[in-house]
């Protein structure tokens, strides 16, 4: 079981086959810079949420390599027992730049950056891209969700159709960064204090002899969470008759009703006034059937009486695009001392990396505080302050724009240095609220479902010089 | 970190409430019937691969609350302490049938049956369905993938893509059961013994001068292995012209080259003709990017020359649709010993579930061994080997066809018996080899990508004839 998994040994093969290389060549001290960025955001969506970094230092803590490990290696016949002896004694001494988990991030952004001897800054690669790929993929889709259902809390209920266990809890855990407000998943709540929350299945209810003794047990066990399931036979014909009938005589402080088949919109008008008539005004209207973004907005529009989602499957798997496609590439590396950009050239514009040991800053507007544009830039480089600052789309130079009244935020930080971990992860509501709060600040434009606004994401003049340099000097 | 998570909490919250409602009501031990069951087979495909028992029976066998657990339920406030002592001293005690991994399976086939106390029955639920619905949408998957491949190796290359880390592990060994040689999973190959393979990534050529040293260090290393990635710079400029240089130098055992970007079947002729001319006919093309079912059955049509196919993030996350919608619903109880069907009806047809205690034949052509139909009979029925037998379509009784010459066999093995384990479960290597020797028997009609022939799956007559009675019985 999952318990036993010694994380180290979670990697690509290539890691360990090229570390065994940069060891046998003598280059395994040669120090190299790797980015992770990502080149689309899933559902053609404006911004993605980085998350998932509470994890990856969490990993990058606990590298080792066992006995168990090493066994497991030689057992292989293809790496030498020196390499072997070094792996025992293996230490992580590299410095890792990353963005905080909850910010609005955006394609081609040095998201991280790690800084080392090559073996290591190569090996840590799978699981850095495994974690921050999931987590920033049901981040930003719980994003869109939540932002569907304008302000009525959305629950996050896919634990069974997640991706196998950590799943469940990495992505509760996630979909609560982009803004649900609890979850089923009784061990994320156990873990990371994301509020679990439950009531009943069909099951519940078809082990009584009917709706009104399933509901009366209930209710009479659970009256501050009385949500009832009223849809496994009859939702208006009997589910909610019971519902009301129960809610009258034993009157619990919470009371709900939560339906999970059949026409959302007609369902819950016909619920809310049975509810109404009969004096339940407090009683909420709970909503969970194959739910994503677009069916919460139609029904929405609709007109649809509900107080709060449950979103599953669609969730949790980010079912329309189930993919984040974050790629972990060579930047730079020191040849005595000195830094020598690198860059990977394609056919393919979109996948020609930038070169370079860079930073990530944000540019904000003085007066309503709202983002303007992000600039990748050379470490080292400072956005000045300035009365005007001209910003340009590296890969069409013409098209500029002059940016005033701004100020300047780096949106990185230092995680590790020398291998010791010297950044403190923010609780779980401290990254929510971030998160909350750094969407706040974009514009309402690139937050549409379909044909979001694209934000300017430009690299500094000497950055983009860099960049068109070495693409012309590779030719 | 997913080594300290006790699975036993990995739960949906409401079978907590459950339970506990259940022991306050003092109906822990009523005996209730669980089916696990499927409505859709995903990507409109002609059958389904069970896969993740193995990883359900390590779970029942681990199932217990320790302190933790019950001072995170306490802390709830919402938990008897009867219930949460109860708890403590908590022990698995159900029967439990399951159709074996590797099995193709299809809609409304009770796949896993759970009997006994409906507290217990009940709160497996999530993590059966969870491991089950993972690992059968992976091996779903992987089966149409490899049997796209048509014969050429499929490579398991989607760790980094994976849903967190267990769905990168389980992932690994699901394709592996769907028919896959390998993965770059490093831990899979440790664990499960699914063989793990790699070379490099683009990085190992750019850390050197030029691609010919990145090889040939390669090479020198690795003569074995010496898959070498081509397309870091240019394909056939460079990439090929100094893998061949390198392989005529140092003639490796095993000879490749891997191109992860570009025109595949374009790339792939032209590679192939270079390396033939250079006398490198025992030289392999690998082909890794963004591969599915589909594209590899383009190229393979277009006559590309490839000899083995690494697969990703569509293989990892099942992209074309991430969702294997697997459900777990009561299906009986016991009143003093007497069983009692129960059903759950709908205005949906197909969200109607099959009551009773059930089993699970398939019948198979006495000649050609090939599948005919699969019969879901109630517990104890027997499906007679005589000269002519006619099966039924339950939701169109008019579309009916008779069998001969045919033998029967019991899908289901028994898994638990009061809740110990009376099953082991085979090899990974056997779980393959029954697999594919399962799918053999299978109709190439049903193994269509689009429109396959719809395999038969019906009820005894025994069997309806309970599930309309009782339909007709809650109208």
């Amino acid at each position: 079981m999952i318990e036993k998994i010694n994380l180290t040994m979670l990697t690509d093969f290539y890691e360990i086959t090229m570390a065994n290389g940069y060891f046998e060549a003598g280059m395994s001290d040669e120090i190299a810079y790797f980015d992770m960025f990502f080149r689309r955001i899933p559902d053609e969506g404006g911004y993605a949420i980085m998350a998932g970094l509470e994890q990856v230092i969490e990993y990058l803590k606990g590298l080792e390599f066992d006995d168990e490990d090493i066994e497991y290696l030689r057992s292989k016949g293809i790496f030498s027992d020196k390499f072997l002896e070094y792996l025992k004694n293996f230490k992580f001494t590299c410095d890792v730049w990353a963005v905080p988990e909850g910010t609005p991030i955006f394609p081609y952004e040095p998201i991280i950056t790690v800084r080392g001897p090559v073996m290591q800054a190569q090996f840590v690669e799978t699981m850095i891209l495994l974690l921050v790929n999931h987590q920033s993929l049901i981040a930003t889709k719980a994003s869109r969700i939540v932002r569907a259902a304008e302000g009525r809390p959305v629950m996050e209920f896919g634990t069974r159709r997640a991706h196998s266990t950590t799943a469940a809890v990495y992505g509760a855990r996630a979909s609560y960064i982009g803004g649900c407000a609890g979850t089923a998943c009784t061990i994320a709540d156990r873990e990371f204090g994301t509020p679990a929350l439950g009531t009943m299945a069909h099951s519940w209810v078809q082990m009584f002899d009917n709706e009104y003794e399933a509901f009366k047990t209930y209710v009479e066990q659970y009256p501050t969470n009385a949500t009832l399931l009223v849809d496994t036979y009859n939702v208006l014909k009997s589910g909610v008759p019971a519902a009301i009938k129960v809610f009258k005589e034993l009157d619990p402080p919470n009371k709900g009703i939560r339906i999970d088949s059949g026409d959302i919109a007609y369902l819950t008008k016909k619920a809310r006034k049975m509810l109404d008539d009969a004096g339940l005004e407090d009683c909420k209207i709970v909503i969970s059937n194959s739910l994503d973004e677009y069916i919460i907005r139609d029904v929405i529009q609709e007109g649809a009486c509900i107080d709060s989602f449950g979103v599953g499957e669609r969730m949790i798997t980010a079912k329309s695009e189930p993919v984040f496609g974050g790629v972990y590439k060579l930047a730079a590396v020191e040849v005595d001392g000195k830094l020598i950009p690198k860059i990977k050239v394609s056919e393919n514009v979109e996948k020609i990396t930038t070169p370079g040991f860079k930073t990530l800053y944000r540019l904000f507007d003085k007066d309503t505080n709202r983002a303007l544009c992000d600039i990748i830039a050379l470490d080292g480089e400072e956005i000045p302050e300035v009365e005007e600052y001209e910003i340009f789309d590296p890969n069409a130079v013409w098209k500029r724009k002059k940016i005033s009244n701004y100020y300047v935020k780096n949106l990185r930080k230092e995680i590790f240095r020398n291998g010791e971990c010297v950044y403190e992860s923010p609780s779980i509501d401290e990254i929510k609220s971030y998160c909350a709060e750094q969407l706040d600040l974009m514009w309402d434009e690139m937050k549409r479902f379909e044909n979001p606004q694209t934000y300017y994401v430009d690299l500094s003049y000497d950055l983009w010089k860099l960049k068109n340099d070495m693409i012309e000097g590779t030719k």
